[in-house]
C-alpha cells in the first residue's frame, strides 16, 4: 500500500471569522467536522493551515454554531485570515504542527545554558514567522529574563531582532534620535527635541511606538496635530524637506520581533534588562540611527529605582551599542514624578505646545529635561563645541525657531484641523489634609489615566495641579481625571479613590 | 463630585459563544459597543466579568461580526459561560482585572528567590481560580522548572496542589495504588494490577487520566470495556463491593491545579523533576491513596535516560511521600520500548484481555511487568511475607481469578455492550532491509499511534508485530497502522515514512 497525492476530501472552505484575536492566530473547526478530528488536535498547541503554497500557525478554538463556521468550513480570526493572504470561501488544508525547533534552544536556556548567535537568529526568526504561541513566547521571556542573558547573549538576540525586519537608511553620516526607557508619565519630550535638533539642522526621523500598556506613547500624542501613519515611501520626502518628524513606527516593519514580545512581556509585567536592553536597540538600528542618547530616568516608582542599577544598566546599553557601531550616550534624569502637567494624548499636546509657544504658563521641569536632552543631540554634531548645547538648544526654543520647526512638521505630515478637546466628565482629586507633597507615584497616575481611556480616548487622562514638594490646603484640587466614556470615568474615579497616588506629609 | 452607584447602562447583556476555547476563558465583546471601549480592554491580560456575586476572568477577544455578538451583548465561550453559571441574556458587566497577586510571587521566582509555602499556597489558590493566563502559567512553570525548585519547595507545591480541590477518604487503614511516570506506549499494566491486587483483597480505587499528548490513557483503554465516568458518589459502593474499580478521575475534582498545569506543560514540552513529583503525589494523595507504587521506566526515548537521573528522581519522591505520610515505594523498570504490541485504546484493551485469559498469544513482557508490579502491591499488605508477592500475583492471575475480578469490575461499571475494532484503514510498515531490531522509538511509536487518532478514536493506533531484538527479513511487517478517519489516516501514514521508529542493525 503507498500513498498518493492527498485525497480531494482534505480540503475545508476557508472563512473569515470577525473575531479580532490580538497578535494570536486562531482557527476555528467546528466539532462535527467531516474531514478533520477537530477535538484531536486542541490539545496541540498548534495546527498548520495551508493553501497555494501559503502556510500558517494557528491555535485551534473548536465550534459548535454553525453559524460561525459549518463543517466543511475553517475559519480564520482576522488576524490569521490577512496574514493566510487567501480569498474567503478558497480550498484549505489542516495539518499538525511542528513545534517550532528552535523551541529546543529555550529549553536548553530553562535548562541553565548560554545559548549561541545561531540560536537567537533561529528563535527570532520562528518568532517573527509567527511559529511560537503566546505560551511559548512567556517562556523564552522568563527563560532569558532577568539574569538569565549575559551581555554577549543580549548582543545576539539584539543583533537577531535588528535582522528579523527592515532597515531603514537615511544616507546621511549622522542620523540623530533619542529614547526613554519609559515608565514616566507625561514625558513627551521627544516632541520638544525634534524641532530644536532639527532647527539646528540635525537629522532626526523619530518613528515612535504607540502606548501598550502607558497612557500615551509619543505617536498617540503627535496624533492629537499630525497624521503620523504615514507611508514609508513619503518619509523620505519628508526627513529632506524638514530634517525631522514624528510619525507612528508600526507602518515600516522594523524588529517585528520586538512587538510579538512586548505583547507578551507587558501584560506578564517582566522587565528584563536584557531584553529592554535589546528591545531597544534594534528598534533603534533597525530605523536607520546612528547617533542615539538614551533617557534613564531613577526614581522610587520608575523603572529604575536605584543609581547602581542605572549603571549597570548603561554599561550595559553602552556594550551593545559599540558592537553594533551605535554612538550611544545615557543620560540618567529624575524619575521621582511625572513630567509636565498632562498625563494623556490631548494633555500632554497641550504642555508640549505651551512649551514651544513660550507661554509663561508652560511646565517648567518638561522645558528644562527637553532642553538639557536637545543640548545632548546637538552636541553629536561635530561642528559643536562640548558643553554649548544647551545654550544652542535655548536659543533655538526662545527665538520661536523651534514652534516654527513644529508647525512645518505638523503641515509637512497632514494637520489635524479637527481640534480635540480634553475629556468632558471629569473628577477632581483634592488634598485629604493639609501638607506638603513628598511622592506621586507614577505607576498610580499612569493606571488611573489609562483606565479614564487614555490613549484610545485622546482627551482622556490626568492633569496634575500639584507637583512634588508643593505645599497644600486641605480638599485643594490635586488633579482632575478627564474621561470621555462613562464606564471609562467610573474605573478611573474607582482607582483614584482606592488610592489617590500622592503622599502629603502633614506640617504641624 | 462623588461617585455613586454605576449607573445602569454598565450592563450588556450574557450571551453564550458556541466557541470550546480548550482550558482559557475567552469573553467576546462587539468593537462598536456603546457601553465599553473593547479595544481599551484589548492590550491587558484578563478581564473580569460579573453579575449576581458571580465573577469569573477572561481573556478578551475584540468581535465585528453582529451574528457572534452585537454591541449590546458580551459572549463568552463554552467553558467560561459554564463557569460563570448564569443564564442566557442575563445582564452582566465587565471590569478591569487585577493580575493575580500571587505572581509577584512567580517574579520573585524569576529573580532566582526561595518561595515560601505561603507563596506556594497564593499561587495554587489563584490557578484554581482560574486567574491565570496560559502566558502566566507558562511563566510560573519555567520559572519553577529544571533546577528552580529545592525539595521543600516541591514539598510546599505539592501540599498546596492537593489542598487545591477535594480530596477522596476510603475509611481504609491501606489504599494501594500503582503510578507510571509515563512515556512509555502501551503500558497498560495498572489494568491488570488492578484485578489482581483486588483480588487478593487489598482496596485499590484507580482514578485514571484520560491521554493529554499520549495515545491511550488508562481511562481511555479501560472505556472500551466498561464505563468509566462514573458519578463519585457511585464510586464508594463500588470500591466495597469489587476492593478495586479503573474509572476516570475527572469526575472528582482531585488536584484541579494539576490539570491546568498540564494543559500548558505538555504543548510546551517543558518537563521538570520537581513538576512531576508534586503532579503525581498531589493528585495520589487526594485520591486518598495511603500506599504508592511509583514505577520509573529508564531507557534512550524513555522520560528518564540514565539510571542515575532515576535515582536522583526516587529519592525527591521518597522525600515529598515521608513528609506527607505516603508509603511509597519506587521501582525503575526497563523503558528501551513499548509494553505489549498494542497502542491505541481497543489494541491495548486487547493485550490487557488476553493476558487476563491466559492466552498462549498473550504479550509475555506486559504479564511478567504486571505481575512485578502486583507482587510489589501485594507486599503491602502486612499479612505477605516480603519476597512472596510476585508468587501471589502469579497464581491470581494463572487460576483465572484475576480474569474473574475484572470480568466483575467491568460489570460493577457497566460493561460496553458495544464492541469496538481497531481502525479498519489498515498501513504495513516493513523492514527497509533484513537485520536485527536494536531500537525502537518510544516517542515516534506515540506521535504516530496519535496522529493516527488514537486516543479520540478507539480503535486507531499501533500494532506491533516485532519488537526488540527480533531478527527480521527484508519487506517482512513491523508494525500495523489502523486508523478509522481519512485525514487522520493519511497524516499517521506520513509521519510513519518519514521516521518508522526502528533502528534494524543489518547482519552481514
Amino acid at each position: 500500500m503507498t500513498l498518493d497525492k492527498p485525497p480531494i476530501t482534505d480540503q475545508l472552505n476557508l472563512c473569515r471569522v470577525g473575531i479580532d484575536t490580538y497578535r494570536e492566530n486562531v482557527a476555528y473547526l467546528h466539532r462535527d467536522c467531516e474531514i478533520y478530528r477537530a477535538e484531536g488536535f486542541q490539545a496541540l498547541s498548534k495546527v498548520e493551515i495551508s493553501a497555494d503554497g501559503q502556510r500558517i500557525l494557528a491555535v485551534l478554538n473548536v465550534v459548535d454554531d454553525p453559524n460561525i463556521v459549518s463543517p466543511v468550513q475553517l475559519g480564520l480570526s482576522e488576524q490569521a485570515f490577512l496574514q493566510l493572504g487567501l480569498e474567503d470561501k478558497q480550498a484549505v488544508r489542516i495539518d499538525h504542527a511542528e513545534p517550532p525547533r528552535s523551541m529546543d534552544a529555550v529549553r536548553r536556556k530553562i535548562a541553565g545554558d548560554r545559548l549561541s548567535a545561531e540560536d537567537f537568529t533561529d528563535i527570532s526568526h520562528d518568532i517573527a514567522d509567527k511559529r511560537y504561541s503566546k505560551m511559548e513566547i512567556a517562556a523564552f521571556l522568563v527563560a532569558t529574563g532577568q539574569t538569565g542573558l549575559d551581555r554577549d547573549e543580549v548582543l545576539f538576540l539584539t543583533r537577531s531582532m535588528l535582522e528579523s525586519g527592515d532597515q531603514l537608511n537615511w544616507d546621511e553620516q549622522l542620523v540623530a534620535d533619542k529614547h526613554c526607557i519609559g515608565g514616566i508619565p507625561g514625558n513627551r519630550v521627544s516632541m520638544l527635541i525634534v524641532p530644536i535638533v532639527a532647527a539646528h539642522g540635525l537629522l532626526i526621523p523619530k518613528t515612535s511606538s504607540r502606548a501598550i500598556t502607558s497612557p500615551a506613547g509619543t505617536a498617540d500624542t503627535m496624533e492629537v496635530l499630525a497624521d503620523v501613519k504615514l507611508a514609508p515611501e513619503s518619509l523620505r520626502h519628508l526627513i529632506h524637506k524638514e530634517r525631522g518628524f514624528i510619525v507612528w513606527g508600526g507602518t515600516a516593519a522594523l524588529a517585528p520581533v520586538d512587538d510579538i514580545l512586548i505583547s507578551v512581556e507587558r501584560p506578564l509585567e517582566i522587565d528584563s534588562r536584557g531584553l529592554m536592553v535589546a528591545s531597544i536597540l534594534s528598534k533603534k538600528l533597525a530605523a536607520g540611527s546612528t547617533h542615539l542618547l538614551i533617557d534613564i530616568p531613577v526614581g522610587p516608582s520608575a523603572k529604575v529605582r536605584k543609581m547602581d542599577n542605572a549603571l549597570q544598566l548603561r554599561k550595559l546599553f553602552e556594550f551593545i551599542g559599540d558592537r553594533l557601531n551605535l554612538h550611544l550616550e545615557v543620560i540618567i534624569t529624575d524619575g521621582r514624578q511625572p513630567i509636565g502637567r498632562g498625563i494623556g494624548p490631548v494633555l500632554e499636546a497641550r504642555d508640549v505646545m505651551q512649551v514651544l509657544e513660550n507661554d509663561p504658563h508652560a511646565p517648567d521641569d518638561l522645558r528644562q529635561k527637553s532642553l538639557r536632552l536637545a543640548g545632548r543631540i546637538i552636541e553629536f554634531d561635530p561642528d559643536v563645541r562640548g558643553g554649548q548645547g544647551f545654550a544652542i538648544a535655548r536659543d533655538i526654543l526662545d527665538s520661536g525657531r523651534a514652534l516654527e520647526k513644529m508647525n512645518n512638521i505638523i503641515n509637512s505630515q497632514g494637520r489635524n484641523k479637527h481640534r480635540i478637546e480634553p475629556g468632558s466628565l471629569t473628577y477632581d482629586i483634592c488634598a485629604p489634609a493639609k501638607g506638603t507633597i513628598t511622592s506621586i507615584d507614577n505607576l498610580q497616575m499612569a493606571r488611573i489615566a489609562r483606565r479614564a481611556g487614555a490613549p484610545m480616548d485622546k482627551g482622556a487622562g490626568v492633569d496634575l495641579f500639584r507637583k512634588l514638594g508643593d505645599h497644600v490646603e486641605k480638599d485643594e484640587i490635586l488633579y482632575r481625571v478627564h474621561a470621555e466614556f462613562m464606564s471609562d470615568y467610573r474605573f478611573a474615579c474607582v482607582l483614584a479613590q482606592k488610592d489617590i497616588g500622592y503622599t502629603i506629609e502633614q506640617t504641624i
